[in-house]
């Protein structure tokens, strides 16, 4: 069974809901966008991803890509499933309109995305990493650096890497090494090993252009001594430069998408923004990037759900006690208590999960364009904190979300045909990759919510406060939040590891009260009645809701005894 | 990376926290039980387990069992080990004497398997068989069957399997449709289409001895109407009877065991117990059948946290506060506290899950043969309600806690030469076969608490409770498990339905109890010192132990809205 994106969910929440299109007219360049317009691009996107991209998963998994004398050949359809993605211009969706772009709200890409990674994981890296290189290419590339460069990029006719890791250089990427020495043209020759970088070589587009983090000769050590190069893998003319593919990783899933050992061998390249100042031209994308990735997480959760869904319709095992269907020997297991409480509460992480990260999407598109700063900053607060909560609250669901709807199928979800297993295989990069969680959460705690004593935390409760009809249990959890943050900070301040400890439990604490104002903000809503919203309503609060008690009785001890 | 059993750990909990040989030396047959004959075995188990059988735990992952004409090749390696496996005498390690078999209590078998899960569930599979097909046999079948056929499932010299699904009867056997027609000379002919046969087909052994639920013709239709049948794969003569493997399913993991489609076409077989009473005739091996499962899950925990502490040994990642080693660039990532977090709890699960996993064990063995009625009936009620919490908890934790120190590899440990990517999908199913972890937690509460009152419960924690020396935090959650059984047991009364909902919650509020009382054992101990058993102690009360005020706060509701 493919996936098909769950248009009427998705519309509801989007512009019922957060009312996306009003929120998003007063920015500049957005003042014409209007529900119609969303309705069609949603309407012809899901058509897409179902159509052309959706049937691809299973080859994906089996065969998926493959290596042989420095190629590799991605899965059958996957190429033919990408020109024509591009043809369609789907890869400049957001890009600006001076790029060659259609310059629509971030949101709609954040909603296109969720859905391409439901129905094919595998396939999505490629484009997904675009978007990432576009923004870098745009606020940093030279003037001519970006005429030769972006308008493919935005087309998605090249397809881009990010070079960041190396084999000792992970999470730490101060610790790099690949040098880049200037030549007398203005170019620099660039020599080292990259690993882990999605998409480094394949046959889906004739040139791809990597974005590689490396040192300068008169670099200072550490991550203040990182460049931004570009290394094409085809220069201008059309040649082959010195950069290869060494072998792809065998991995636990994924396997649609090519993870690459590149070598470098004094290959041409360019410098992107300021030397030395590689990292900070990458935090440019790197709010967008892990909001993508949280809808990864989403989206491979509504995938598992559907299944499992699906499955539970038709599978009948054992009698429950109440109402039953006396002609068949056994009750649908839909009906089995174990069995909706699975798919109840993976419902309500779906639905809360987009509430968040659509909303996040549109604080991205206001920091940047809203023409009140005081409104720019305030959505700058939003994405800065929403962002590592997300990334790793939805990513960690996703992996554990469907391997519980694995578990409604019994020993037939452990089976490949089934195609639930892969995703569950294919989810777990997730918490992994663009900044583990353990990361995001000290990336939340000790980067952003302790040093200014939370207050930009501050501000974003008292906005979900604000934000009216609200729950009334979701008032006396941001103040007990907030007492949590200031019980850390005390305790930070004796013993410099404490907030290291429990950076977690606060980010997990921290992605429930979002949750429970996600809930409680579908709940006013006149719309969200019948069993399709009040049941996942139910299990959030009863299933989900009593893990804030627990961390926040974890927070209470930060220090180690 | 191989696994290596740490001795000195199981035999510490075995001997030192537990006294096992003291417990059991009351038991006939086990009156000379001393520690040093449980030295002994554990030494040569060690020794065996990482010398022939942890060695190939890649192999059983890659290539894995093959299919090919109707045959299954097991991987590289595979066939050799099981042959010395056998000529060791380790099948027979804890069958009766009169059977070939050495005697030895039901607990060293438990731990063998512990370690030979840990180091190759794929290979273990094959051998973990054996013993349920032992039991029902010794304890069903005619003089005349067992003569034929039980000697070589004691030594191992033929492998068994357990055929019961079907592809509509899964968790629900009663649907099962395979038939069995008697025939003149006393055999039956069977035929019908088993799946997930594990070992249903391979080339370790040359004869296989399949016991078949199946229904007689006069059978009543449900679980009730079962026979249990013996069925080889040759007959005694040699020649081969209608039995044959179809395919093999590509699973998620545990590619070292092949699970079969089993066809049996008019195959001849032989009931093993009385007619129809096929079920009861397994549920004499259900018990150990699950407590194996449960140290699956325990050792698989073992050897995901072996490779991510030898990682996070020599990984250096990034500064964290404190004193630092100004000689490397950056710190070792076990100093860490995110990973020691996840290091330290995962310990902490390993070391409760032997004590309650081995005092199960011991149980076992003293409600067959404890002299003293009461005692039996102790041991009876201690293993029927402590099982399925086991297998439930262990199966979780050895997924889940397997995920967790996959996180400590970073990208790595997506990847597949680092191993640990291949246990947590190896674990996965242990979570599903022997009953699914939902099924354990209605056995649980459904089935055994609340048609008693929660008498037998109670009998139990009554035990922990007089075990004397406890954690003052025990005593009190005790007491508001008890609490909690009451409110369940009052809401079930008004609805029906009201125990399934809850039903996996109260598993997990009676697993953290008991786990609570296998720590404050430890920690009596007064060898149980040093960052050893320290570490993993304090993980336990913080980290570990506040989820059970969430289960209880759940529990407090278990009516739907």
């Amino acid at each position: 069974m493919d996936y098909a994106p769950p248009l009427a969910d998705n519309r509801f929440l989007l512009l019922e809901v957060l009312d996306a299109p009003g929120q998003l007219r007063p920015a500049a360049g957005h003042e014409h966008t209007d529900p119609a317009l969303f309705e069609q691009v949603l309407e012809e996107a899901a058509r897409f991803v179902k159509g052309a991209v959706a049937p691809l998963r299973a080859a994906g998994d089996q065969p998926g890509c493959r290596f042989e004398g420095g190629s590799v050949t991605t899965p059958p359809g996957f190429r033919d499933a990408y020109q024509a993605f591009c043809k369609a211009g789907w890869p400049a969706l957001a890009c600006a309109p001076e790029d060659g772009g259609q310059g629509l709200p971030w949101v709609l890409e954040g909603v296109l995305y969720e859905w391409l990674s439901a129905a094919n994981h595998g396939w999505t890296m490629a484009p997904g990493l675009l978007h990432g290189a576009y923004e870098c290419l745009r606020h940093h590339g030279s003037e001519e650096l970006k005429a030769a460069w972006l308008p493919q990029v935005a087309s998605g006719e090249w397809l881009a890497t990010m070079c960041l890791t190396e084999p000792h250089a992970g999470s730490d990427l101060g610790l790099a090494r690949t040098r880049a020495t200037p030549q007398a043209d203005g170019s620099l020759r660039v020599s080292g090993t990259k690993i882990f970088i999605s998409g480094g070589e394949h046959d889906l587009t004739e040139n791809i252009v990597h974005l590689v983090l490396a040192r300068l000769p008169d670099a200072p050590p550490g991550p203040k001594g990182l460049s931004l190069l570009l290394v094409p893998k085809r220069l201008a003319d059309g040649t082959r430069n010195t950069v290869s593919c060494e072998r792809i990783e065998e991995k636990m899933g994924l396997h649609g998408s090519p993870t690459c050992v590149m070598r470098f061998d004094e290959a041409t390249g360019w410098l992107v923004g300021q030397p030395h100042r590689g990292l900070a031209a990458m935090f440019v994308m790197m709010n967008a990037a892990r909001l993508h990735v949280a809808l990864q997480g989403i989206g491979l959760l509504d995938a598992a759900l559907q299944l499992a869904r699906a499955y539970a319709a038709e599978r009948r095992q054992m009698r429950v006690p109440g109402p039953r269907d006396a002609s068949q020997a056994a009750d649908l297991i839909e009906g089995h208590p174990a069995v909706r409480r699975i798919l109840e509460t993976q419902q309500c992480w779906v639905d809360a999960g987009r509430v968040l990260a659509y909303q996040t999407g549109i604080e991205l598109d206001l920091a940047r364009s809203h023409p009140d700063a005081d409104r720019r900053e305030a959505a700058q607060q939003w994405c800065g904190l929403l962002t590592p909560v997300l990334k790793s609250a939805f990513t960690e669901q996703g992996f554990h979300g469907a391997s519980d709807c694995l578990q409604v199928f019994g020993g037939h979800g452990y089976v490949r045909e089934w195609g639930v297993e892969q995703i569950v295989r294919d989810a777990r990069v997730a918490m992994i990759y663009e900044g583990t969680n353990e990361i995001q959460a000290i990336d939340l705690l000790v980067r952003k919510v302790l040093p200014d004593g939370g207050a930009a935390l501050d501000a974003v409760l008292a906005r979900l406060q604000d934000d009216g009809g609200g729950d009334p249990r979701l008032l006396p959890a941001i103040e007990r939040l907030q007492g949590a943050t200031r019980g850390v900070a005390d305790a930070a301040r004796q013993d410099a590891q404490a907030a290291y400890w429990v950076a977690g439990d606060y980010l997990r604490a921290v992605a429930l009260v979002l949750a429970g104002w996600a809930w409680s903000r579908i709940a006013r809503h006149p719309g969200a009645t019948g069993p399709r919203w009040q049941a996942p309503a139910d299990a959030f609060w009863r299933w989900v809701w009593p893990e804030l008690d627990m961390r926040l009785a974890m927070l209470q001890a930060p220090t180690r005894p």
